[in-house]
C-alpha cells in the first residue's frame, strides 16, 4: 500500500485550493471531509486525474499517510478545530505534525500547541493569507510552532507559497502562537490599508468631484509609484467595473455598510492588552462599525447638518498629489503601529520575531502585498532592534516631507465635514509620538487627586503623592 | 449573642472606608481580614468606639452575622475574589447575599453569579465609584444581580450613597454582571473626560501661552457653566497647587507618563466585541499608552520635527471660548458613544438597562459627576429608546452650535502639530454618524474582489457577488 505525503482535512474552498496547490507541486495528497459528499464531488471534479486519495473515515485518512504524518487542518476556527483534533488524536503517533491553516485566534494556538506537545505531537499554527486565489496559486504562509516540525513541512510550504524575486513568501515565524499572531496583525494592517484607501477615495470624490473614471486613472497611476500594491491595484480595477443591470459604476450601487470577520478587532483588543497605541487600525475597525449603522446614519443625516461646503477652488492635480502623500504617510504610520505591536508581542510572549523577514513574506501572496514592504525589510536590516519605523532614515525622510500634505488633507476634510478617521488618527499619532512632553502630567495629577494613584516627577526618581485638597 | 447587620471582608482603604460609612449610618458591622493585624489596627484606630465587631476566622465572621447574611467583599478583583468566595461558601446558608464591591470584570461577575445561584446563594456584583473619599462620605453605587437580594441590601446602599437633590446615587442596574458593566463604562467615560480636559489644557498652554494661574482661572470659570463637574473642579484646583520644593506649579514637575489600571481598556475591548464605535474613549486609552513611551518620545522628538508654529494672533478670549465649546461638544460625543455601548450591551446580555436612571446615579459620588448628566436623564425621559444622544433635541442643539468651534480647534491643532486625539476623534465621529453615505461601499467591493465576501446593493434586497477580474 502506498502512502500519501500529506493529508488535508476540510474541503471548503480554502482547503480545496490549498490541496490543489500542494498536489500541483508534485506531492501526493490524502483528503478527508466530515461529510463524504464533499470529498466525492472534489475527487470527481477539481481533483479528477490528479494525485489525490479520497478517504471516508478518520482512521482511513490517518492510515493513508506516510510517517511522521503531516496533516493540514482547514476547518472552521474554534470549536470545529478542537473537535477535529480530538477525532484525529487517538489515531496519531508521536512525532506526527498537525498544521492548523485556519484563521485561528493565536491564544487558541498557544493552548493547543501546549496540550498536543504533552502527547508528543507537533502543532504548527499557520497563518495563510491570500484569499481563495492565493490559496490556489501561492499564498503568504506564516508558520508558528515547534521548529523541528516546521523543518519537516518547510519544503511543502516553500513549494506552494507565492514567490517574489525567486524567494518563497514563507518563513518560520516563532514558537506556538507566533504564526497566527502575525497573521492577525497582517489582517489588522489590511483593515487600516482599506480604510485609508476609502478615505482617499471619499475626499477625491466629494472634495474634488472626481468621477469613477477619473478615480480609476488616479489609482492606476498611484500603483506605479510608492503606493504600488495589490489593494491599490484592485481599487483601480473596481472603479472600472460597470454594473450590468443599471449601467452605472458598480461601486456606486454597493451599499456602504462594511462587514468584518473579527481578526481586525482581535488585533485592536490585543494592542489594548499589550499597551500598544494602535489607533489607526482601531479607528478603521470602528469606521466599519459606524458604516454598518446605516439606518441610524440615514436618520441622523436628517437631524444633524454639517458645515456649508465651499466648492474646492485650488489646483486639483496638486490636491490629488497631496492626497497621495497623505495616504502614503498614513500607511507608514499604520505599519509603524503594527510592527511596534509585533515587537511588544514578541517580548511579552517570548517569540523572538524577525521583523524584516516578516515584512519580506508579506511582499507576495497576501492582501497587503506591496513594494513598500521592501523598505520595511531594509529598515530592520539597518537596525534589527529599531523601536519604531518612523525612526528609520527612509521613513523619517518620507514623513518629514509628506506631513504638510497630510495636515492639509485632514484640516480641509474636518472643515468640510468629511470624516477621515484614519487619516486624522495618523497625523495625531505622528504628532504624539514626536512630542517630548505630552499633557499626561495633568492626568497623573488628577489620578493622584481623586485616587491617590501617585505620580513620578521630572526632576528626581521616586513615587510621590500629594494631599491636593490641603 | 447579638449579631451584626452586615459584614465586610477586606480592610484595604476602600473596604475600611465603606465599612466606616455603613457604620456611620447606624448599622452594626462585622469585619474580617485575611491578615489579622489589619483587623486589629482598624479596631484600635479608625473604628475605635464605633459599632464594629472584629473577627479572626471566616467561621467566626460568618457566625457573627444576622440571616440572611449580607457580606460585602472588598478584596482584590480576580483570583483573590474567587479564593474569598471559596473560603466563605462552606459556612453560608441558602439565601445569604454576597456583594462584590471590587473593580471586577463583568464577565467574572456573570460567572460567579451563575455558579453561586446554583448553590442557592445570591451574588450582587456592585460597582462602587468615588475613590477613597467617596467610599467614606458617599459613593455612587451600581448593584447588579438578583433583584430580590438587591431589595434586601437596598436600605444600606441608599444610606451610604452620595445624595443629589435628596436622591441617593444608587439604583438597581440589572441582572448578574450589569452593575460591574456599568461601572466599567463609567471608568471608560472617565478616561475620555480626563483626556479631553488634558487636550484643552495643552492647547491653551501651547497655542495661547496661558500660565498655570490663568489656566486655574479658566477652569474655575468653566466650572460655573455647562462643564460644571468634579473633574473640571479638581483641574482648577490642580493648577493652583504649588510644589513646596521648587516653588513651581506642581503640575509642571509631574512626569507626563500616565498610568492606568485596566478598566478603560476593558471598555474598549468590549466595544470591539459588541461592534460599537467607541473611538473617543479608545483614543484616550491609546493616548495614555503613548504618554508612557516617554523615552521613545524623547528620542523621536530629536529626529522628527513638526511644522513651524506661528504664534497665535487672534483674540485669546474668543479662542478660550472655542476650546470650551470644543470640550463640551467632544464630551457629548464621548457620552453618546458610551451610552450607545450600554444600549448594545443591554441587548446583547439581556439586561434591560434604564439609561436615564444610570445617568442620575452618576450625578453624585463618582468621578464623572456633573450637572450635565441631568441633561442625559432628560433626554431618556423624552425618549427611553433614544438610539444616540446626538439625536436628542438638547444635544442636537448644542452640537449644531458648537461644531464650528470644535472644527476650528482641531484644524488649528493639526496645523500646529499639537496632538489632539480625542478632540479629533470626536469631530470625526460626529461627521461619520451624520453622513448618510460613507465610503464603505469601496471596502465592500474590495472584500468581494479578494475574498468573495459578497455585498449588498442600494437598489434591491439580497446578497451579491461579482467576478471582478472578468
Amino acid at each position: 500500500m502506498t502512502t500519501q505525503q500529506i493529508g488535508v482535512v476540510g474541503l471548503a474552498v480554502m482547503g480545496k485550493n490549498l490541496a490543489l496547490n500542494i498536489e500541483s507541486r508534485g506531492y501526493s495528497v490524502a483528503v478527508y471531509n466530515r461529510s463524504a459528499d464533499k470529498t466525492t464531488s472534489f475527487l470527481q471534479e477539481e481533483a479528477k486525474g490528479k494525485n489525490f486519495k479520497g478517504t471516508y473515515s478518520v482512521e482511513e485518512f490517518v492510515n493513508s499517510l506516510e510517517k511522521p504524518r503531516k496533516i493540514l487542518l482547514m476547518v472552521k476556527a474554534g470549536a470545529a478545530t478542537d473537535a477535529t483534533i480530538d477525532a484525529l488524536k487517538p489515531h496519531l503517533d508521536k512525532g506526527d505534525i498537525l498544521i492548523d491553516g485556519g484563521n485561528t485566534f493565536f491564544q487558541d494556538t498557544v493552548r493547543r500547541n501546549k496540550e498536543l506537545a504533552g502527547l508528543g505531537l507537533h502543532f504548527v499554527g499557520t497563518g495563510v493569507s491570500g484569499g481563495e486565489e492565493g490559496a490556489l496559486k501561492g499564498p503568504s504562509i506564516m508558520p508558528g510552532g515547534q521548529r523541528e516540525a516546521f523543518e519537516l513541512v518547510r519544503p511543502i510550504f516553500e513549494a506552494i507559497a507565492a514567490k517574489v524575486d525567486g524567494e518563497a513568501c514563507t518563513t518560520y515565524i516563532g514558537p506556538d502562537g507566533a504564526g497566527h499572531y502575525v497573521k492577525m496583525v497582517h489582517n489588522g494592517i489590511e483593515y487600516g490599508d482599506m480604510q485609508l484607501i476609502s478615505e482617499a477615495y471619499f475626499i477625491m470624490k466629494h472634495m474634488l468631484g472626481l468621477s469613477t473614471d477619473e478615480l480609476h486613472e488616479v489609482f492606476a497611476e498611484w500603483n506605479k509609484g510608492e503606493l504600488d500594491s495589490y489593494l491599490i491595484e484592485i481599487t483601480a480595477d473596481i472603479f472600472k467595473k460597470q454594473d450590468d443591470e443599471t449601467g452605472k459604476p458598480l461601486v456606486d450601487v454597493i451599499l456602504d455598510a462594511a462587514g468584518q470577520k473579527g481578526t481586525g478587532k482581535w488585533t485592536s483588543q490585543n494592542a489594548l492588552d499589550l499597551g500598544v497605541p494602535l489607533s489607526i487600525i482601531t479607528e478603521s475597525v470602528f469606521a466599519r462599525f459606524i458604516s454598518a449603522l446605516k439606518d441610524e446614519r440615514v436618520q441622523a443625516s436628517k437631524q444633524l447638518t454639517g458645515p456649508e461646503i465651499k466648492p474646492f477652488e485650488g489646483d486639483k492635480k496638486e490636491m490629488i498629489e497631496a492626497v497621495r502623500q497623505a495616504l502614503y504617510m498614513s500607511k507608514i504610520c499604520s505599519y509603524a503601529q503594527g510592527f511596534a505591536q509585533m515587537k511588544a508581542a514578541s517580548e511579552e510572549y517570548g517569540w523572538d520575531l524577525r521583523y524584516g523577514d516578516i515584512a519580506m513574506i508579506f511582499r507576495g501572496g497576501c492582501i497587503i502585498r506591496a513594494q513598500f514592504l521592501q523598505k520595511i525589510k531594509d529598515a530592520f536590516d539597518r537596525d534589527p532592534k529599531l523601536a519604531n519605523l518612523l525612526l528609520d532614515e527612509y521613513f523619517q525622510g518620507i514623513v518629514q516631507n509628506y506631513q504638510s500634505a497630510l495636515r492639509r488633507v485632514v484640516t480641509m476634510a474636518v472643515e468640510r465635514g468629511i470624516p477621515v478617521p484614519s487619516f486624522s488618527s495618523a497625523i495625531v499619532y505622528f504628532d504624539s509620538y514626536r512630542t517630548e512632553t505630552l499633557p499626561a502630567n495633568l492626568i497623573q495629577a488628577q489620578r493622584d487627586y481623586f485616587g491617590a494613584h501617585t505620580y513620578k516627577r521630572i526632576d528626581k526618581e521616586g513615587t510621590f503623592h500629594t494631599e491636593w485638597m490641603k
